[in-house]
């Protein structure tokens, strides 16, 4: 008979927001990308509890620099991010984020804020704000 | 008839990597993603050096922190980043360098630095290395 206290199946480690690295600021960066359409949207910054929230949330926030403060994101524009699977890289310092993006992710009303291409030394625009 | 010295068509703006915003450590963070899957690869960093040598060359070229040294990504690994195209984002604090990737662009042999996801709590590696 199977003592009810067997070994249960091999542990996934848990996710501790915590444990990441983090710069002299208490900040790491984070990459936006479109989980449909695999576009980078843009890179900002989180600290431990922008992770947990936009964990515990599913609505992406990080860390404001400029304003010191929880920015969650498309709060005050609409343009959200609806958090659709947040990864860790191999050395903890960096995430991928891959969103649901709603309208434009860029305060310039573009779709994603890399809008501008280096071509032959020269600055090139390569994306129209939306309509 | 028309005057040797017309106008020329509105100029685009030369490209000048000293005028990205660095910080404070003088670096940016370049995102590598893969040109035709969109992957994203990893993040790592530039100064205005390597910005200027990754497009002289055509070479991702990094700055490593941890060694204070250029980092050409694959010069002694063999997994070069060839780069196809370099876009700087709407604060130009951020670098997206689109790139033709050999191999793995991960240390651990994997093809992008973004192996673990974290689902329901739990970290979940959803990437193998290559043979």
């Amino acid at each position: 008979m199977c003592a009810p206290s067997a070994a249960p199946p091999a542990a996934t480690p848990a996710f501790d927001p915590a444990a990441l690295r983090f710069d002299a600021n208490g900040l790491i960066p984070a990459i936006a990308q479109d989980h449909a359409t695999g576009e980078v949207l843009m890179l900002a910054w989180m600290n431990a509890e922008s992770v947990a929230r936009t964990l515990d949330t599913g609505r992406v926030t990080y860390w404001s620099r400029s304003r010191a403060a929880f920015w969650v994101k498309g709060e005050s524009s609409g343009h959200v991010q609806r958090l659709v699977e947040l990864r860790v890289d191999c050395d903890r310092d960096c995430l991928l984020v891959l969103v649901d993006q709603t309208g434009p992710a860029c305060h310039t009303n573009r779709r994603s804020c890399f809008y501008t291409a280096v071509r032959e030394g020269a600055e090139v625009e390569i994306m129209a704000p939306l309509e």
